[in-house]
Formats: structure tokens, C-alpha cells, sequence
């Protein structure tokens, strides 16, 4: 995997809603009517993590779930990156 | 619930293994062989939370789990986050 550099994230991340750059990496929060609803997708964000290996952050706060990616190997955002988020858009 | 004074939240503090006072919450970063371990962590802290009707903010870095506890309420610490802390001390 090749770290994208930072014009291709930009117009990766045009065509993504509620993502954002973010220290080398990219980020999103999903807002949930409450905590299972949060712990729920965070289970089905496991289950892909550990499917693909490829592992995001997670910051659960009761109805907001926040997930940052990034490619340690390629120490930056990586195409697998926009991949990960792409699915978990489709998973929220 | 009321709110402890700084002074008690460092003598509850000192009775605990690897908590710390950090902007009015409480704060421990368990760590685990791997995601999975983690994730497993993650599900029993979700359950003690929904039961006691009390929720940490949690942040998942693979094989690291952080808990942030703190009592909206009382805009502090409460005895109820050290006893859900010593309760996440017990599942992990």
C-alpha cells in the first residue's frame, strides 16, 4: 500500500461525507440515538477489522463513535484507508 | 451523586493500579494481546455500563483499551466512577 499524497486524500475525501484529515490520518464521528446503538456498529466495525485486517481507532462517548484510520506501514492514508471507510459508511 | 474534592479523588486514587486524574474525569489504558482480546474487554464494559446506567467514554486502539470515566451530574468525579472503575478493574 502506497501513502496517497495530500491532493489525492482531498479529492478521495471530496467524495466521502463526514470525513476529514486529520494528522495523517482520516476521521469521522456517526451520532447514534444512544449507547447500544453505538456499541451495535462498533461490533459490526470489529467484525470488518478483524475480516480485512486492517484495525481503525475507536472512541466510543455514549451516542458518538469516532473512528480514525491511518496505514502504520505506509505512515500515512492509504487507499486501503478510503476502502475501510467506504464500508463503514455503508455499515452506520 | 456529588462530587468528590481533589483531595479525595487522590486518596481513592492511591487505593487503585494504573487510574489517574486527568480534566475531571478518571482515566486507565488496559492492555491486551490483540484486537480481539480488546474488543472482548470493550463488550463487557458495555454490558456493566448499560446495567448500571453509567458510561465510560471508551477509545480502542488495537490491543489498547482506554476508559474515561467522569459524572456529567456533578461536572466531577463521583464515587460511582471509582466503583465502575473497580468493576472494569475486575473484567479485565
Amino acid at each position: 500500500m502506497t501513502k496517497l499524497t495530500d491532493g489525492e486524500v482531498e479529492t478521495r475525501l471530496a467524495d466521502l461525507d463526514g470525513w476529514s484529515e486529520m494528522n495523517g490520518s482520516i476521521q469521522r464521528t456517526y451520532n447514534f440515538d444512544d449507547f447500544v446503538a453505538s456499541m451495535s456498529f462498533v461490533n459490526k466495525i470489529s467484525e470488518l477489522a478483524e475480516r480485512i485486517g486492517h484495525h481503525p481507532d475507536i472512541l466510543i462517548r455514549f451516542g458518538k463513535v469516532t473512528l480514525t484510520l491511518t496505514t502504520h506501514d505506509a505512515t500515512g492514508v492509504t487507499e486501503q484507508d478510503f476502502q475501510f471507510a467506504a464500508d463503514a459508511d455503508a455499515l452506520s
